[in-house]
């Protein structure tokens, strides 16, 4: 049911999504909702943006056991390529929940408030991948912020536009700047 | 009553932004939408999304009018500042109304399309301003809708926080890349 409420969340947005359509696409009972989710449509919501934040941290995780190039921009690229993959495989219908989440409802203390701990969650485990390829750790975590920020805006045009040339440039600038920041390379624009 | 729908779209999304609620903010009278908006929601969010677009391409000839210091960064601050300045005086609440309209309505084609031709009516000044101040033009595109979508991120990240941070850290880390595009300073970490 939360994994519905994250699809729905994704396509709709938080106002958009109604109780009955996640149980329905859930294929759950009608009853259920009150019983797994007794705090109703906001304890989803906050179930939903929670889980899509561990997401988000476990993909960071797998591309550093997966992949022979652990460099920034390899992780920016495999970051932005999960994306691409989605776009390409299901079309353009689905974004960031969390995203979509703070557009609607950004008003509501108690969702933000899971919101900021589900971007956290997500920010930390791309700072610290950064730090262990040797960006240093007091500009980790500004590098973290710029990858998600840059990754999260090219997400929204890649869906105004329905292409992936958002992503595409994301990757090819900002690249260079991020693999700059890597201790030992001072050919960069950074001092 | 357009902008009275800008501004309910930053605050709630669209699909949480109702009619009457549009007409009882422009303090119009009840029978007013039907007279300018025949159209109904899908005319008055695609009029809202059309001025969003020239407002944020106005301002950057308003930049390049006022500013004394024309580069790249500049640009790129300013824009931000905005964003800083109105996040300071009203709080949080507002984001950007584009990316609030992608996230919950993305699936409507013809309120993607107004979309998109507001994004592309934003990015084109940007790009033209980036050639003005000596960047290439077969780069500037790409810088242009790298700037953007860093900018969107980062509102989307500075309300989830509900502090500037990502704004601030967007302006130090990404200024450098973009001036080091400019033609003629080949210290950058771009051919």
């Amino acid at each position: 049911m939360v994994y519905s409420a994250v699809q729905l969340i994704r396509m709709q947005g938080v106002s958009g999504t109604g109780l009955r359509e996640v149980v329905a696409r859930a294929q759950a009972p009608r009853g259920s909702l009150q019983h797994y989710f007794p705090g109703g449509k906001e304890q989803l919501v906050g179930e939903a943006i929670s889980w899509a934040g561990d997401f988000a941290a476990s993909q960071v995780g797998r591309f550093l056991q997966a992949s022979p190039r652990r460099t920034p921009s390899a992780l920016f690229e495999a970051m932005a390529d999960q994306w691409r993959r989605e776009f390409d495989r299901i079309g353009f219908g689905r974004g960031c929940p969390i995203v979509a989440t703070v557009a609607d409802v950004a008003a509501d203390d108690r969702i933000r408030e899971t919101v900021r701990q589900a971007f956290e969650h997500w920010q930390e485990p791309v700072a610290a991948a950064l730090i262990e390829m040797g960006v240093p750790p007091r500009r980790a975590p500004a590098l973290a912020l710029l990858m998600l920020s840059t990754l999260e805006g090219a997400i929204v045009f890649a869906r105004v536009r329905r292409d992936n040339g958002p992503l595409d440039t994301a990757v090819a600038e900002l690249g260079p700047l991020l693999d700059s920041a890597v201790a030992g390379r001072l050919q960069g624009n950074q001092p």
